[in-house]
């Protein structure tokens, strides 16, 4: 993997002390992109895993459906852009297009409302179970594959994980990033996502809620805090969501009935 | 001021022992801001500055220069939406209304480039100075003000703030969103931004950087880290970035020369 950090100089200062110092910090870099020829948006991320990225986001906004559906992708490291080629029915593509210069912010869906009526009929029914203390085990193990984290303190990580372990490990300056670049790599790499836990660093906002029934993945797990919309998306989808999984302890908000305690 | 945040029944899980509680959640809610009429973006938010917030994204996103050009801002709670009316140069509106297509993203810039394009010659150019002892005394005083942090966990705090004290305080799901709070209050309260501090909880990405140098504030301070292309804009313009002040320590950046050690 390429490296994904700058050393800066910096004035370390500590009770009284200052010294000069230099200090690791996270990459920040724009990618571009283009979608059938025409260019769509640019993220700011850490720019190791454009492919995926471009992909996850078209797969979390709605732009991308149906695996046929990819005809291409073509990165262009030097400029900084990915260009995807889809093929089916391209009216969804020009109806977001559309949508999608209504709706944006940070907490910024892109395209905020078509998602919500796109959730209405999705339900995740998977019986996957898991108990507390995995989901401990598995917060740990997120932990410990950050070394990026550990280094710059600037990312946030993010993983896909089945009751045993963690299948895909992800991070990113941008908490919605990681977790489009584990879409994106799930649908690259055939991965099914459904009786599946994904597993963040990063708040649970409704944006973030979205992504992960559109992923069907069952269980979202998180060390931060939730807010009431992103609850409120969670309890119609059937979604299990935990937090506050730090210090030995953690929350369960919704879909209760998969946490075996 | 209203609530905001709803209570939630949860299971709550520590050492092995589970109990059903209830937990305060931060309200997560829509925003429509309308810009002469049209739609322009829907940002999710606490709620509780709308008006504040529209102005202060119209502001950063180049939308709105000028304070002459302010018509109007009425709010209409029960729909979520503020409708913002500006006179005056309305090609820059169309200009940036095509580009806002373009570029969107988490750390997500609703216009990248051409926000970067209107840096270029801008300088922070106040000679202000501060001492760590005093950097530490007001991140304590934002940590102490955080009644709905502490209550939720679900927010970033924000604050500008002179050399003596705090002078604006706001909090939000999104620390873009907060930034803009405190951008909006200054600008329809007449507070004059240079020679001023920003405080913030959330990481320091371009974005961050950008709205802080649209403002003219001159020192940028945070509890987390910043990353690279922050940086590289922070030096350009000559602004000071201080980072991880947390446990006694911090490390200075950029325009090390307004900091008195």
């Amino acid at each position: 993997m390429k490296e994904r950090s700058d050393n800066r100089k910096v004035l370390s200062i500590r009770e009284g002390e200052t010294r000069e110092e230099e200090r690791p910090v996270v990459q920040e870099t724009p990618l571009t992109i283009f979608l059938n020829g025409k260019e769509l948006i640019t993220l700011l991320t850490t720019g190791d895993a454009n492919r995926e990225l471009a992909i996850g986001f078209l797969l979390s906004e709605g732009f991308l459906n149906d695996p046929r559906c990819l005809e291409s992708i073509r990165e262009d490291p030097s400029s900084g852009t990915v260009d995807v080629n889809l093929s089916g029915d391209l009216s969804i593509i020009e109806k977001l297009w559309g949508k999608r210069t209504v709706t944006s912010g940070c907490g910024k869906g892109a395209t905020f409302y078509h998602v919500l009526d796109s959730l209405h009929a999705r339900q995740t029914a998977s019986g996957v179970t898991v108990s507390p203390s995995r989901i401990r085990e598995l917060m740990d193990e997120l932990n410990r594959l950050s070394g990026l984290y550990r280094k710059t303190g600037g990312v946030h990580n993010c993983a896909l994980a089945d009751i045993e372990s963690i299948l895909v490990f992800r991070d990113d300056i941008g908490r919605h990033n990681a977790v489009d670049k584990i879409y994106g790599n799930c649908f690259l790499e055939n991965i099914p996502m459904e009786d599946k836990l994904l597993l963040t660093t990063g708040r649970i906002s409704s944006e973030m809620t979205v992504k992960t029934i559109r992923m069907g993945v069952s269980v979202l797990i998180s060390r931060s805090a939730p807010t009431s919309l992103a609850l409120d998306l969670a309890e119609r989808a059937g979604l299990t969501v935990v937090g506050y999984v730090r210090g030995g302890g953690m929350v369960v908000y919704t879909g209760k009935e998969r946490i075996k305690v």
